[in-house]
């Protein structure tokens, strides 16, 4: 997409009483922005001293070959806006069709024109004229209570001019959506108990916030002193 | 295994000063023990009323065929233990080299002779004279902070007689050895905030218990309202 292009996309987003989202499967292609994407989540979270990826470890660990169906191993969902309806125009139909994810399309009022200085740079390696708004991370996990495998929502993310406007919502129902649809028991994610907005927006959506469970991790090297871990053993 | 042996499995058990344990991975003989030990880990939880998985949900969805590589996706490790020192016998060598996970045999003192009333029930399928005393499940996640996978440890569970013993690190060392061989960068798991004694364990094995964290679930009727939530959306 060249830089004129991409200014004009974003001033055709930012003048329309809607936009068309779309939700459609990540590829390779889209590693930089989903780069960028979890950055700006780091720093909502006021935890960019956490923050490691490269593109290079997203793009190997995120994006296998060949691909993996969506939702039985590591998935991402993106978040696409235009300021016109949205056609098949840059999705390979037949591929999606194949790999089992249905794009989803909605047309989203706006209320108030919105100003998105960050368009040029979240322009979508798909198509001119799209700009990526946000992303779901998601994975299979297991509940040995169920006997059966779920749906973890590791990342929810809609970038700060987009909020507020039924985007992080449409991500969750994809990803829920497909999860019910795969016979999956559950699906689950963390949030921090400080952010009260998000707490009443899943609630609403239908989630208990589980308040006795607390997480435990082991990182770092706390982690690597369990590496060679064979003092005490033998292989047998 | 006869009912014999295993009251002579059960004997020598208890009578002895040490018993040696061997994590190894779980196969589809190991499921009706891990059903008797997932219900017994719901009582201990007190979330008996939770408890819904079949031997047959448990085989389908823990162990498909071929099975895939441990710590790729669903693992179960299982801990038995033997009142003689363990030999390779019973374990098919060449497959657990193939599969990627090196059994770990342990001497574990006893300061007092352990009754275990179950030790009939949990006869190991693999060979007469050992006892399942308790397992390991685990599947990967994925940290986009890291920007590659962990490892998340759903559940580890020792039978109550033979808790106290160091045979729960011993799962959770396994479960870590093979997380950071694999380049992962994290193992994490969930605990309920009034087990202290848990708590402690974990700590001084180096984990962190991050207080801010919740756990939002969407499950049942909540989660069955999205399947299909196609009403305001379009396949494109």
């Amino acid at each position: 997409m060249s830089a004129s292009s991409s200014a004009a996309a974003a001033a055709s987003l930012s003048e329309q009483p809607a936009v068309w989202a779309r939700i459609r499967l990540a590829d390779r292609r889209d590693v930089p922005n989903i780069h960028r994407l979890i950055f700006q989540m780091a720093e909502f979270e006021r935890l960019t001293h956490l923050f490691h990826p490269t593109e290079s470890s997203l793009s190997s660990t995120l994006f296998p070959s060949p691909p993996l169906p969506p939702f039985r191993s590591f998935t991402v969902l993106i978040l696409e806006l235009s300021g016109s309806p949205i056609s098949n125009a840059g999705i390979d139909a037949d591929e999606e069709e194949k790999l089992g994810f249905r794009p989803i399309v909605r047309r989203i009022s706006l209320d108030v024109p919105v100003e998105d200085a960050d368009s040029t740079v979240f322009a979508s390696p798909q198509r001119d004229g799209l700009v990526v708004a946000g992303y779901l991370l998601c994975f299979p996990n297991y509940s040995s209570f169920e006997g059966r495998p779920g749906l973890y929502v590791e990342d929810i993310f809609v970038r700060e001019a987009w909020r507020r406007k039924g985007m992080g919502r449409m991500l969750l129902e994809a990803a829920a959506r497909d999860a019910a649809r795969l016979g999956y028991g559950r699906v689950e994610w963390c949030v921090l108990d400080w952010n009260k907005n998000a707490i009443s927006f899943y609630e609403e959506m239908g989630a208990e916030v589980l308040p006795q469970w607390r997480i435990c991790r082991l990182s770092g090297e706390a982690l690597g002193k369990y590496a060679g871990d064979d003092e005490a053993a033998c292989g047998c």
